[in-house]
């Protein structure tokens, strides 16, 4: 009788050190916007109006909890000009341009495979 | 003075459409073990109790229950060999294999620029 194919220790311990990373990406990714507004960003860099305009329905005070916690995480990156007058702008730092392409795989593959509402 | 930069109409439509698909996409993956079952299966066929070695803390109607789900959702094929013995086994769907590579890239992107907790 065959020997049923089993994890080896090391491969064990390979999953599970993926597994916590996965997790806390989707504990930051998943979270409702947040994968919106990195998307909407993007590669400009956008004053709070314009920003919440491009995302749509969501309120200045979600917007603006939302961008202090990219921004804590180090993935947005928030710009005064004293002026006057003041101007404030928002724009992804390094770490957060280089999950946009990811994202875009993730979307791409569940519109092919999972169902999407729009 | 220079326009500031806006999202366009279609642009933003893309946009949207783009996070209804990662909300899908982390609704699904970013439940908790849902990531790690699907790596832990891989490009093998495993049964129900390897494959709970495999994953570790992990109880058996947790398991039952997030297996229940990604067959329902075509990610995972439940096989049963009638035997005698009856041998069920797990496996993934090539929907369920295509998005390895992203969850991979989506792990290493996390290890490198967020906080990852092991």
């Amino acid at each position: 009788m065959e020997a049923p194919a089993q994890p080896q220790a090391g491969e064990e311990e390979d999953v599970r050190r993926c597994d916590a990373a996965l997790v806390t990406a989707f504990g930051v990714l998943g979270k409702r916007w947040n994968g919106m507004i990195l998307a909407v960003i993007g590669q400009r860099s956008l004053g709070f109006a314009e920003l919440r305009r491009g995302i749509g329905a969501i309120s200045d005070s979600m917007l603006s909890e939302r961008l202090g916690d990219l921004t804590a995480l180090g993935l947005v990156a928030r710009d005064v000009d004293p002026g006057p007058p003041v101007a404030v702008t928002y724009r992804l730092t390094p770490a957060g341009c280089s999950v946009i392409p990811v994202l875009d795989q993730l979307g791409d593959w569940a519109r092919d495979h999972l169902d999407v509402q729009h």
